[in-house]
């Protein structure tokens, strides 16, 4: 069972009675997996567990939030992303590309992104969170964020990222495995800049 | 156990006693899963099928031939990606982009290609298989073919190509997932281009 970081007031107050948020990850699991990330709903999940709807919310927060910890993801999107999107348009390919192969060159992100990745690749349950959870937790905020752009073009953004991390630490192709994030974010970023601004 | 397709003059000569042909690519797929595609012979693979090393070669040709056979991979390189990368430079992009597209668009393609995906995600020696056979078979013919260029930039090239099949046929995200060929390759053929030939 993941525990929460540590630090900040907002992971203070999701502590709880270990057995309760057990119960509440458990149930959150079977629920994702059974109907995916739009099919599943915070009163959904504290009903099989047992609970009252507010207690999860208190726990944990909203359901992205939820279905981050039920998966042991090492980040949360709502976090991590606007940094990223905030601040100058023309520098926000860039900062995407270094967010992104920041966390996938860490061993403890990795791990669950390709565990999420090869259950997609070996089932529809598995294939639907990830759609899910891809389009409305990461490309959704990163078109808001944006402005008015082609869902396509987003996505053809995020299609150069993850095929850089697939070539990389999947396939681990050299040069490409061994390069610098520098270097990769050079290599890249003008072409995330491109599909997201034009 | 596949059969080579039947029509053209080199495929004929490559039948012979379905038991020999039989124990070479038993002999091959184990010496792939060993020894990496770089770490195999052709004498190797015959000295474990008990066959002479001109008998590989007679039913089956070059060694990448015989991974093509022995991954029963629905396509050989050599034969496809020649036509792509031959004619107008300022068209590459696009057709690689076309070809890469329409082979995913096929499931008899699909499915062996996610298959090595698969196993690359799960163990060393399926990446490493991957890794060897996409590098040499492939991005090694379109470096050979679009003349001096940095080897990051052709793996950047495909890691466009990759990333799209990855979002369109394993987490098919839409509008990606239902878009058709010649929108796909309008949105990502000019990156690629750019990416091989700035």
């Amino acid at each position: 069972m993941a525990e929460p970081a540590s630090s900040g007031p907002p992971r203070g107050r999701r502590r709880g009675s270990p057995d309760t948020r057990s119960a509440i990850l458990l149930a959150a699991r079977s629920s994702f997996a059974k109907h995916g990330f739009a099919g599943t709903t915070i009163r959904g999940v504290a009903g099989s567990a047992g609970v009252d709807a507010a207690l999860v919310h208190h726990y944990f927060g909203t359901k992205e939030q939820v279905f981050v910890a039920a998966m042991q993801l090492p980040f949360q999107p709502g976090e991590l992303l606007p940094q990223a999107l905030a601040g100058d348009p023309a520098g926000v390919g860039e900062r995407l590309v270094r967010l992104f192969l920041g966390a996938w060159d860490s061993p403890d992100f990795r791990a669950p992104m390709l565990g999420m990745l090869r259950s997609a690749m070996t089932g529809e349950q598995g294939a639907a969170m990830l759609r899910e959870f891809v389009g409305a937790a990461l490309i959704g905020r990163v078109a808001d964020a944006v402005g008015p752009v082609d869902a396509l073009r987003v996505q053809a953004a995020a299609a150069q990222m993850v095929g850089v991390v697939i070539l990389r630490h999947v396939i681990r192709l050299e040069p490409l495995a061994s390069a610098s994030v520098d270097d990769v974010v050079a290599l890249i970023a003008p072409s995330v800049q491109r599909h997201l601004l034009g």
